[in-house]
């Protein structure tokens, strides 16, 4: 069994939590919260060990009537690796912090530099160059959403040149922190933007350029992808590839799917927790060819697109199972076809 | 003195009509509202003549106490032409009903299809065209920002193939009538969009492919730009062509313009009617080079950019001043530099 401990029951720490929870050869030793919020208190309902994140908050939770089993130290020496879910680049304060003197392993998320860690990971993409590493980062949500389609794509027809504009959400449904609330932000101002070299730490050798924007909407990214072909495809042929690649779902306009919001009411009835999806959603019938340039979009649910990629990572660092076993294996407990 | 009629005074046929009154050329004779709304009423403070849109609804008017001057049929005998200004495609159905009997000259607005009208105007692109045409199509907001930047790269280094990713505005500021309100829309589903095949109506040797999503915002359009020039130039190359090519305005995230809501802060500054902009507004910091290629962010005003564009297509239709002295003129008179 590999011992997890979580580093921040956020967003994306209870949801990899609980899809450890489901696996069979892992186990949660506990999670951490900086501060005794309702999630710290919904983390010890969902049956967590709750640790203090900053040992010098530990009587606030006392206060606040939380009871803790420890403070962050006491989690490290408990687990074999740390999944390290904190908000923006605090991850890699921690692995100086913590994880490095401590000697553990770590995993950390999108919004920390690669440079920082100096290993990306994506299951499809690069599964084994994680094996025997301390320390590796989970792509972000849009690079995680990229990637599965630019590496199928080019694996199997060859991609000449990726140009992708993302339209991203410019918040969480469940935060009430950022913009716009009318507004379209070009966000970086720059162009190229940095999705595209963040692509590159999984996939090093594609040739991609991105731009980006923010919009006034919660529920998903969306990417409007313009790809070179090295040979002309079909776009049926390209639907036939989508649908044998994993992690990713085929949705249609036709059938009523007209946005993110009528995806996120898909995803509301499709029954998982939190309604959360972990595919990218393709609309099938955005596909189009014309020479060797293929267009299509696609929608990114960035809270939970990631977490079977952790649960794949945890098994890349800490065991020998393959990338298709850990994969499928990932795939059958969460639901993913 | 050109005669001008307006047929909707609407969100465009208001600002027509101002700019028309500007014109030394040019007067207003009169403008149509088929409903006794508020800017009905508004149409008469503000001086013009107001004429039913629909002669059945003559009563509508007389019992709200609005006074008109007639029906429509009476404005079209004293105009030497009408700007139809009706919403969405209504604008090819009166061709038929009013203006090809009456055998009098019209422009439309870009919501009606190139087909209908067989000839579509955008100022920089092909003034020249429009002489002797009776029906003549300004094209569309997003289509005159396009031509405009597109125009000018392609005379001064030829375009292999320009990439446009469009983020439209849901509603305009003054309308509660549409969506989303939390959402991202791939509109239309299918890629390419209508809106390279529009460009071509102006530029038709152009090799441009678009796509396009609706989000949640009323102030402005905003575009991603991807273009393969047949040279390589430098950003400040292009920035110098940008400055020198009429409206476009150049702005600076740098100074705090960083989104569609910032410009249109910036637009109510500037002190013109309604905080209208009838310039593209691109972004100089967005402006970045990559071997031949180009990328750049702009912003398009959806109630305004096409304004200057109808003033000018009355003089091209109705008079053998030429493009050259229009656009001045034009310039002049609604303060673009």
């Amino acid at each position: 069994m590999i011992k997890v401990g979580i580093n921040g029951y956020g967003t994306i720490g209870k949801r990899v939590a609980d899809a450890v929870s489901k696996q069979d050869d892992m186990e949660i030793v506990g999670v951490t919260k900086t501060r005794p919020t309702w999630e710290a208190k919904n983390a010890i309902k969902a049956g967590y060990k709750l640790f203090c994140g900053i040992p010098d908050n530990v009587n606030n939770f006392k206060e606040a009537g939380i009871e803790l089993a420890g403070d962050i130290n006491d989690l490290l020496g408990q687990c074999d690796i740390m999944i390290d879910c904190s908000p923006k680049k605090i991850g890699a304060e921690n692995l100086e912090k913590y994880y490095k003197p401590q000697g553990i392993k770590a995993i950390y998320q999108g919004a920390v530099k690669h440079d920082a860690i100096g290993e990306s990971f994506n299951a499809q993409s690069n599964y084994d160059s994680a094996k025997g590493k301390q320390n590796v980062r989970v792509v972000s949500c849009n690079t995680t959403g990229l990637s599965r389609v630019l590496g199928a794509l080019d694996k199997a027809y060859g991609v000449k040149k990726a140009r992708v504009v993302l339209v991203r959400r410019a918040s969480d449904p469940g935060s009430s922190k950022s913009g716009p609330v009318d507004g379209i932000v070009p966000n970086p101002i720059t162009v190229p933007s940095h999705h595209g070299p963040d692509v590159l730490t999984v996939l090093p050798k594609l040739n991609i350029v991105t731009s980006a924007f923010k919009v006034s909407s919660t529920f998903m990214h969306a990417h409007s992808l313009m790809i070179e072909l090295d040979k002309e495809v079909s776009a049926e042929e390209v639907k036939e590839l989508f649908k044998k690649t994993p992690r990713l779902l085929m949705v249609n306009s036709s059938e009523g799917l007209t946005s993110t919001a009528e995806l996120m009411e898909f995803a509301r009835d499709f029954g998982r927790p939190r309604y959360d999806m972990y595919e990218n959603l393709v609309w099938e019938d955005s596909i189009g060819v014309e020479g060797n340039e293929l267009y299509f979009f696609q929608a990114v649910p960035q809270e939970s697109i990631v977490i079977p990629e952790n649960i794949d990572c945890i098994r890349a660092m800490c065991s020998d199972v393959s990338a298709e076993e850990s994969m499928e294996k990932t795939n059958k407990t969460l639901g993913i076809k």
